[in-house]
């Protein structure tokens, strides 16, 4: 096969505060026919994912590079094997590939690439609730949080591709679920849909206090468990309501990802102290021993209906840097995925 | 019997920002003759600490009641059995009771009350490294950070009572141990007779990124277990240092107990995401069922002269409020005790 052109994404420079159309910028590009090795790999279904976002601050040293501003940005993308060289893998294979996402076309050496099976589910539920945020998800509840039948669980970025994800393994597992979210619209799915005991919109309480006083009525016998995707008043929220022998478990802390200031810590941090509390950060790689743990959980409950989930769907790669920006502006349903291409060539 | 007449200090108030002298007041209480199950106990040696800061902010909900402003203040003490109708305590028995302090005598009922061996060890030794300090330091190292040999310790309060045998429990585990204290002279008991490797004077330090960049000086692999007793900049600069999979032991954060208007916390708290760190928060008391395993693994120490302490001694009940506000001034070396009567009445 000859050398196959590609569009791809390019970060045109690192974003100052909230990413904006004009720091990504679609080029065309041109791969080599894969080598020994390597194969070629077409784009069905990219992710966009908070994470992301630490990937574009050079600055700060974290567990993975920054991106580079001069290769297309890469992240999490469910692809067809178009032609291969890597043992295992055959033209027509689905699979899903970190080094993916963000182009048409893309050479992998298959390092970070599992393959996936297209009638178990929809291939873009790969991308979230049997992906990396439904892993992050089980992994927040299971490993770190270990929630009991009758706790209380508070959940903040409910209605996200994690959040919602947690929320249903909270029920799933005997817990009452509170769960935060940024609208109206995301508080009914998540009490219709997901089945979480109360769902508050964040955005009719104008500072911690007043998201406490929700919070605390609705968990009159405190938090047991935090899963915190979130930050700022969220935290000290959860802070103020924390039970003794609470759990916490940082995932992320979207409110501060953007901004270009120091933004201060809640001023509670010592109810940690009196109530001998365990907060734990983490990144889902840490827990990829456990991944058949997961699945093996996480699947039934999805064919069983237990866990539901939204997608919102972008069509087209010229739509990701939308994509991506709605992350941070709390404009997506549930997961945020982006066509790319259809599930075959005709 | 007749009834004994004791001095008692009171909480006249309770203090706005940093405790000051005119909050306390001593009065004479008179005492009933114990009934049954009573014993008449007279201090030896009392304990001030900081927790009890917190006994005095009644709007702050905490794992133990606020003191009450119409009964005298209490906490630790080392006393002798005067007069006793609890089985298993006889008259000239020293104990260690937690409902005693800030009085010459009171009555116990033995519930929290411990005899103590005056042979082992000297009487104070039994409030501060034989102790609930030293039970706390131990409790904060082996159930939580759990450090392995050739990993580096960072302890603040370093010459305080719990810091100190953080810092000496630390080296006897084979760590690279930095510690931070408040003057020169504490610096040079930590390096010279503590044997830490590293002592930061904090005042040298006029912020967070300045103790940051010495930290980092001195922990060049970064810091793997964080003992907190302070907060404040020493915890923005500990999460700047922290490694991956580092571990924090949350004990206390004196830095703000006086403080009136909330302190914002740390602006950095989202890298305990992206390096994978457990922060716990502890109250010695969640531990106490491993009290004989503390006793057994630190006495020997002590007794080997791998731990070393030192005293503050107040002498009389009536410096009991100073020692108590020296805790919040930096003014006190190692373990504040006041000595409020002789080891025997002649």
């Amino acid at each position: 096969m000859s050398a196959q052109k590609s569009k791809a994404v390019f970060l045109k420079n690192y974003p100052k505060g909230m990413p904006e159309a004009g720091d990504f910028d679609t080029r065309e590009i041109e791969l080599a026919a894969p080598g020994e090795g390597e194969m070629l790999l077409r784009t069905v279904w990219m992710s966009v994912d908070p994470y992301m976002r630490g990937r574009m601050r050079p600055e700060v040293k974290s567990y993975i590079p920054p991106f580079s501003l001069d290769a297309p940005l890469e992240g999490g993308a469910v692809s067809e094997v178009v032609e291969s060289n890597v043992a295992g893998f055959a033209p027509g294979d689905y699979v899903v590939d970190f080094s993916g996402g963000w182009k048409e076309y893309y050479l992998s050496k298959g390092e970070r690439t599992q393959k996936v099976d297209p009638n178990l589910a929809p291939l873009s539920a790969y991308l979230g609730v049997l992906g990396m945020p439904g892993m992050t998800a089980w992994a927040g509840v299971t490993q770190i949080l270990k929630p009991k039948e009758g706790e209380t669980m508070f959940v903040s970025g409910a209605a996200g591709a994690v959040g919602s994800v947690v929320c249903q393994l909270g029920k799933a597992k005997g817990c009452r679920v509170i769960a935060s979210a940024g609208s109206k619209a995301k508080c009914d799915w998540l009490e219709k849909e997901a089945g979480v005991d109360v769902a508050l919109n964040y955005k009719d309480y104008k500072d911690a206090r007043e998201l406490t006083k929700a919070l605390a009525a609705a968990a009159p016998k405190g938090v047991d468990c935090y899963f915190e995707n979130v930050g700022g008043m969220h935290l000290e929220a959860a802070l103020n309501c924390i039970g003794f022998g609470g759990r916490i478990a940082l995932c992320g802390m979207i409110a501060v990802y953007n901004e270009q200031e120091p933004v201060p810590g809640p001023p509670n941090l010592v109810n940690l102290i009196g109530r001998g509390v365990m907060a734990r950060g983490f990144i889902v790689s840490e827990f990829m021993d456990k991944a058949m743990e997961f699945a093996a959980e996480v699947a039934p409950l999805l064919a069983q209906g237990k866990i539901k989930f939204q997608e919102s769907v972008y069509d087209g790669l010229d739509k990701a840097p939308d994509a991506f920006i709605g992350l941070f502006k709390g404009e997506n349903m549930g997961k945020a995925v982006i066509r790319v291409g259809p599930d075959r060539l005709s």
